[in-house]
């Protein structure tokens, strides 16, 4: 078996990148972990965020991964730099996917940024932004009431769709944005939602799909492309409960075979109990 | 002055290329020779591609750039591979960029290219899909009319849009297509004709647009990019006349700063003339 991409997020909601990468590396063996017991990552203090990632990042490495996903936008924004420095497999975040992606869809350099509070305010995704095009208008908002709207199932119909008019009400007044980066995984979930109070005109960037298409950029420049035609390998573990993980396994990815996936708990770090 | 990005091409096609450069990626330097003398490709033996390409590149090697761009499908197809394994810098070509756009942005896996007959008939499109994703199902048409039409300006208006009829109609009748690659530097210029043609609900994928983004997830992994805030410098050399090559700049580039950009003619190696 080669070797496998690793994805660490601080829950459920990486698994709509996981997704990304069974659909656009189907070749790849991929190495999921979720922490899904000590989730939400967003509230918690910097160096927390660090040393849970980290702990992650160890139970991989110990797994001989070839390159990194950091699937969270909070851990992307206080870990990626470290990781980065300290690590000798390729690391990718979401944030500088979306962030690219962006400079590369608007047509006019307004960019909006929808996400937690926690990444929304660590200003990550301007600094990226203006990082490559100094000249990029910048609109981020934070939209607390996403996350808990989709964990609960409220994903589409009124309901939903009240939510997220109300939310994005001060989006709605900025005339001239031409794209909006969802900066939080759990949004693709409810993109349609975000597409129809938006208007078609905007183009909306998942970070994700971005991700999965870098990664595959970085494996094929340094070689490291799976090329076996067998089945691949889509191991998902979660430190907390396997029952609930394992629904919204089955729920999101429906069309691949049961097969190709199989789900565990684990403990991670001694320290984590 | 930071070291350039250098971009290869046969000749002017590859401009839509440079364009996409500087759009998003505009604090980089770069470096553009355009072989107008020896333009078109398509239809020389692989070698003497190869022999043309090898002459481009040592001027700009010359020149310390930091990562190459083959800018031209037929010398992506013929000498990609050997360049990436003889340059100790990053090359990308345009191909590659294309294929792993269509990849994230196709729903069904019905994915068509567009090119010249050399490009189409040398399968590397297909291949590097298949090389990603085997159950890709592809659709090749070259499209001997676009580079002449292009050329001699008719990109706009009744005339232009029945030759892209007609050149198209074997595509039309494939109804499951839902992404089309314009696998040739020249096609951007007539995109809003092609879409037409084709309808709103074909994804269409400009390699010049991918390329770009791809060059600065490399040059962003490998900390290459300039981070410099002064007005970056635009070299373009041809090696035919340079009078017809600076007006297709001009009318191309017309809302970049003329300052940025200077316009020269090069002879290459001795053994050209």
């Amino acid at each position: 078996m080669k070797k496998a991409i690793g994805i660490i997020d601080s829950g459920v909601g990486g698994l709509t990148v996981a997704h990304e990468f069974m659909r656009q590396l189907p070749k790849e063996n991929l190495l999921y972990v979720g922490d899904t017991a000590r989730c939400p990552y967003g509230p918690r203090p910097r160096e927390e965020v660090i040393d849970y990632t980290w702990e992650m990042v160890e139970f991989l490495l110990d797994k001989d991964i070839k390159m990194l996903i950091i699937a969270c936008n909070t851990a992307t924004a206080f870990a990626l730099d470290q990781l980065k420095r300290e690590l000798s497999i390729p690391v990718i975040g979401v944030i500088q996917p979306g962030a690219r992606a962006a400079i590369k869809v608007t047509r006019n350099n307004h960019v909006g940024v929808i996400g937690t509070e926690g990444t929304i305010y660590s200003g990550a995704y301007e600094k990226e932004l203006q990082k490559i095009k100094s000249d990029i208008h910048y609109y981020g908002l934070p939209c607390p009431p996403f996350v808990p709207m989709v964990e609960k199932g409220i994903i589409s119909g009124n309901e939903a769709l009240k939510i997220v008019d109300t939310v994005l009400e001060p989006l709605k007044e900025q005339e001239d944005l031409d794209t909006l980066i969802l900066g939080c995984t759990h949004y693709p979930i409810i993109k349609p939602i975000i597409q129809e109070i938006m208007g078609n005109e905007i183009s909306i960037i998942s970070s994700g799909e971005e991700t999965a298409r870098e990664a595959s950029t970085i494996l094929d420049m340094q070689h490291l492309l799976n090329d076996d035609e067998g089945t691949p390998e889509h191991k998902f573990y979660a430190t907390g409960e396997r029952h609930v993980f394992a629904q919204m396994i089955h729920r999101l990815f429906c069309q691949f075979p049961d097969k190709q996936i199989q789900i565990m708990q684990t403990k991670l770090a001694k320290r984590m109990y």
